[in-house]
């Protein structure tokens, strides 16, 4: 059993390569909610939609986000109807939509519509959203407090980041499966996901980091960090923002607690011999850039290579 | 001013008609709301839709319903996901369908929400629900009570029907407008709708019936019937099973309290020479058929012209 943590657009892709290779039924997704918004009003949950679309083999493979040859008459609608467009929603997209606030109204779990709706698209891979309960990312910018979707899509990312919370978190507790899928998992990896905005909330989820310490299994992150930069997306203003530095370095600390073997690209070699830490390596594959399908594969397959290779190594917590 | 009521397809070609003389300021539509139904967790209301996009040169003119040029990317998803999808929405039609939505949770009514979905289509004619309260046509058949789109849409409306109802009309009240509209209006005009399932939930929301006796204005109501049969869709055997007669004599009698002039077809001009009522006549139209655009502006012109014509005549009630 595989138990992937994953949010954002990076981690779509890995989870892309990783369902290529692995049987499906291995497979259990722990999904950032923390990114979900009511749009039209309609309750969204980017992350678990696009991991749901990977999974049924619609997802739009270059954006890591939507359908795949969707189109967008609704949105021109809503716009000539005075409605934002700047989140976009596809035609056939809008169905995950209205499918999910109809199931959710009903009174399900965002869990368990999750559940049905991978059901329904013949998902044989669990997809587990971090927590039932209503998370939000607020990043303060001097512009103000902005939601996640705010400061990311509408204004781009290009507001200085001050901080940034969870909303909520502090009553959520971890949907049923999640806590399971990290203490009975054979290998755990962490996608190349946004360590503070995609990753940061689903630790941020009580018992969860307890659980990824507490675990016997093997875990392995891929940094969405070559060098001193992010792969894609605000990774590096958000790591600087918490105090982390940009570098596999920083992405080794945010996970340090918990982590035993952080994967790098190449172009990091020699930091990554220079890092020293008592229970954490970092290692590096030959590319972790995910821009084509092979890529994925490769990627995916060296990472769950270099995971079982692994020899147990006493956690940090365990040190103690 | 010309007041209009309105519901159906054959309503909305009507209307289609007459926009395309009468100065939009100038006309107000009441439009019937019994057919409204929630649809993949969506409040849709057909008729209301339907006039708004007549009145804003989106309709796709041949169905008389929808947008022109529509796509049904969403509902194939939706069938994907397990929805039903026989009530077809199409794309950019849930635009609207969102935002009325959307408006309604917000707290507005239905009359609220389709002069903020008017204004923003800069639609400056009036649509007016007949109603703010939930109306719903319920159909009697052999395979049980059947909502009025399931009757008519799903089961193409082949059930033997035994009677009907509008459940909630006994609390509905004529939305903000309305009963103003009938006082104050020049002419008023029944378009070539259903009697039973269009116009009729309009005639019994409290007060629209007695406001159309007492009003000054003449009335004059286009046929859907022509010789023994509705011109389309099922107002032949709804007529049957609340006793009116299939025939224009059939619609007469049903509007014959406060309607001073039947417009009919000329294929029916003997039945119309033959009839005889103390307040209400029936006259011929060269043909009241509106397949093409010519054709529903000739009618219009007709309607509007037979009606302005009409000299003062005493009305049922006020002859007792």
């Amino acid at each position: 059993m595989i138990t992937v943590l994953t949010g954002g657009t990076g981690g779509a892709k890995f989870v892309d390569g990783l369902a290529k290779i692995v049987p499906h039924q291995e497979l259990t997704c722990i999904v950032n909610t923390s990114d979900d918004l009511i749009w039209w009003g309609l309750y969204v949950s980017p992350d678990v939609d696009s991991i749901t679309y990977v999974l049924s083999g619609l997802l739009n493979p270059d954006r890591g986000w939507g359908i795949a040859d969707d189109t967008f008459q609704c949105r021109g609608s809503m716009g000539r109807l005075g409605s934002p467009t700047w989140f976009s929603l596809g035609d056939r997209d809008l169905a995950t939509h209205l499918t999910r606030t109809q199931l959710l109204q009903s009174g399900q779990t965002h869990s368990q519509v999750t559940a049905e709706i991978c059901r329904r698209l013949d998902i044989t891979a669990r997809v587990l959203p971090m927590t039932d309960q209503r998370v939000e990312t607020l990043v303060m910018t001097p512009v103000g407090e902005l939601g996640f979707q705010d400061y990311f899509v509408r204004r781009w990312f290009q507001d200085p980041v001050e901080s940034v919370r969870f909303a909520g978190v502090d009553v959520a507790k971890p949907a049923p499966g999640v806590l399971d899928a990290i203490q009975n998992a054979d290998q755990i990896l962490l996608a190349p996901s946004n360590p503070v905005t995609s990753i940061g909330p689903i630790l941020a989820v009580a018992g969860i980091r307890d659980a990824l310490r507490k675990t016997k299994a093997p875990i392995a992150a891929v940094s969405p960090i070559i060098g001193g930069a992010a792969i894609s997306g605000p990774a590096g203003a958000l790591m600087q923002a918490v105090g982390l530095p940009v570098s596999i370095a920083g992405v080794a600390q945010a996970y340090c607690d918990f982590l035993d073997l952080l994967i790098a690209d190449e172009a990091d070699a020699s930091a990554a011999a220079a890092f020293q830490h008592p229970s954490l390596r970092i290692a590096c594959a030959k590319s972790i850039l995910m821009k084509t399908s092979e890529q994925r594969i490769a990627l995916a397959q060296a990472a769950l290579q270099m995971t079982s290779d692994l020899k147990p190594i006493p956690h940090a917590q365990e040190m103690k």
